[in-house]
């Protein structure tokens, strides 16, 4: 491989130092003095090549190398490099450190793109301090607003355009941070899986056909707090039950569409909650996730039925539902996709096609451009705690494909 | 009628007035100023009647009408009159005023029974300050320690020994109100039915077979906390699914047996309850009820069978179950039953046979003598809330078949 494993655990071992909550996890929120190290770093390390370094009006860091026709759009890669509060060392820089080194390997070989190619390190992805994801990925994509900085606010009641400011930058400008479409000739994520199927089928990389679209719905059940004791089963309108009875088959109905869509369960309230009286209302909420949408609509048009058979002949019964998010499906680019199957056998690395189950920048930036995502495995599955791992071999093997992909892509000569 | 529906009804009221909430539902809790008015009150009125006052340990109110044979175990007749907090004016004092009437009938027609006849007005069955319910007649049962009433006590940390040598009596001689069982022949209660049954079949009053024997249990489902996105349907450990799949059946399980059983699962914890979390750990309870303790048992095995069947094959789920109460059924002396249907009949009151689904202290009483219960009906089902409601007719009817059966079990000459 060309990339270099030592310079990939430096950079996510150095990263790991700008950490708010040092033995409990990493916490880097955005606008911090852990945000401002990351930048030091990123930038002392993109110093040492031939790059142009700025930061846009989303304070999202870029370096430009250069293309032979530099007046084409640049091949952008990257990811964020913000986290979760208590997360691991991964989730976010494992794609930062992925642009890192594909930078100084193509430097290191001395390969010249025609197509100028962008790194991208981002903020804010996961909402940790301000709630609202994907930040800088929208905000390139035009969809944040003045308004939203200073609606967003974080634990301490800052709002995200004071922490802006006080950072160094205008809010005001954030319309600036957007990018048109002819301006960007793709964008390529690195990201780590979060699920436990690569590991599980032992696969080196997954390379992801559709980020999957996301359905979050309130489902909210009315019956009757009756006597637990006193009241025959034919004369209740029992919301925990009849809950119950809708909830239990979910699953079913996901596994039913044959195509990995989800379906969870994950929150649900009782009132009034006591043993002996029973349910008068019940509210849970239901997250459903497929790269097809009509997957998620028909799961969701089965669930809506079943709550009308379930509700239909007891007056005491009604429900309703709303729809707290609904994202549709975004798929990747077929051409960037069959790159990265080709480099995957020229390396003899073992992949997976698969769906990203969770939302990522990737996904935004689906919205102006080509885009092509590659997981690396996640041991046990787990992410967004301190016992997120990937191995270092497996992590260059995802950064080696991309690093092959924008040498096919970028038009190395 | 032999009673007297506007003496009844005057009870009612002036005993709803020594109320701790007025405007907020009936709160009349234990060793408290309300306490105290009722027993002045009934003090009053039965001290116009040639009887025997006096209260036993547990501060239980008795009035005693000698009998021709006066060596013979008396007939006691009553009811409680604490409340729980906001509840209403009929959950207990219904019993107590019928007492009262019947003592008042019984000398207004100058009958003269063989066997004596006892009042009883008894605190604390709803357990409403000191959380151990039906305690008067667990005291004349033997199933009260001085220890109890050190261990329970209030929302402001006062035990209920201390509040009861506050109130005058001596919590040290709580056994001495226990009594024997061949020293009483009989004990009836009149209860408000607390649920729909009589109201929905237009029935005057409702004759208690049996006390159903009550089961609390609760089941605790281990999984594991995975991403909702990124965790495929067969590689998750859902709590809350396989907690549904249960639910869902212990409703029908509960018809099967086809004798009136109930069950009610009106609890339910979720961890961590996010929305794009798979549970991890969902805890809920299990409310069976069933005069048939054979039908308990048969319903308990079910759920459990269903527990094993859903986690045996899936390394990530758990399951626990813990058993919180475990009462088996009481039942009523069918002589005073057939007493019951016969002065039914005689009065042209239309009844119901039933089971009561509640725990009253006619159950406890049941462990040392005779017991027969007559309900009265709940308008709309409702109890335990300001709109808890008798009609005063519908209570009268059920007042004049206890005096019938007093006179009848009394062997009035």
């Amino acid at each position: 491989m060309k990339t270099n494993k030592e310079r990939i655990k430096r950079d996510i071992e150095s990263l790991s130092e700008f950490n708010a909550t040092p033995g409990k996890g990493l916490t880097r929120f955005s606008f911090t003095k852990e945000d401002r190290q990351v930048r030091e770093y990123l930038k002392e390390e993109l110093k040492k090549l031939d790059v142009e370094i700025y930061e846009d009006e989303a304070a999202t860091l870029f370096a430009k190398r250069k293309g032979t026709d530099d007046d084409l759009p640049p091949i952008m890669i990257g990811s964020h490099f913000d986290s979760v509060k208590n997360g691991g060392n991964f989730d976010g820089p494992a794609g930062v450190v992925m642009a890192l080194e594909v930078f100084r390997t193509l430097e290191e070989n001395n390969v010249k793109t025609k197509y100028p190619i962008e790194f991208v390190a981002m903020i804010e992805e996961e909402g940790g301090r301000f709630g609202a994801g994907v930040f800088a990925s929208r905000a390139m994509a035009g969809m944040v607003s003045y308004e939203e900085l200073v609606r967003n606010k974080d634990a301490q009641g800052i709002s995200m355009a004071e922490a802006m400011e006080d950072f160094g930058f205008d809010p005001k400008k954030i319309g600036d941070a957007k990018r048109k479409p002819e301006d960007i000739k793709a964008f390529i994520e690195l990201h780590i899986e979060q699920g436990p199927l690569l590991e599980s089928k032992s696969k080196d990389v997954g390379i992801v056909d559709y980020v999957v679209g996301i359905n979050h719905i309130n489902v909210i059940i009315k019956g009757r707090p009756d006597h637990a004791g006193t009241t025959p089963m034919d004369m209740r309108a029992d919301a925990m039950n009849t809950a119950a009875k809708v909830i239990g088959k979910v699953d079913r109905y996901a596994i039913e569409e044959k195509n990995g869509t989800v379906a969870t369960v994950g929150s649900l309230k009782i009132k009034p909650g006591a043993t002996n009286i029973v349910a008068a209302n019940v509210e849970f909420t239901i997250d459903l996730r497929s790269k097809d949408y009509e997957s998620i609509k028909r799961v969701k048009s089965k669930i809506v039925n079943d709550l009308e058979e379930l509700t239909k002949d007891n007056d005491g019964l009604s429900f309703e539902t709303v729809q707290m998010l609904d994202i549709k499906p975004v798929e990747m680019s077929k051409e960037i996709l069959s790159l990265f199957e080709k480099n995957s056998k020229k390396n003899n690395f073992s992949h997976e096609t698969m769906i990203s189950g969770a939302g990522h920048d990737a996904m935004v930036m689906g919205n102006i451009t080509d885009v092509g995502l590659i997981f690396v495995p996640s041991k046990d599955g787990r992410s967004h705690c301190p016992e997120e791992w990937t191995d270092y071999e497996d992590l260059q093997k995802g950064i080696e494909l991309i690093y092959n992909t924008v040498v096919d892509l970028g038009e190395a000569q």
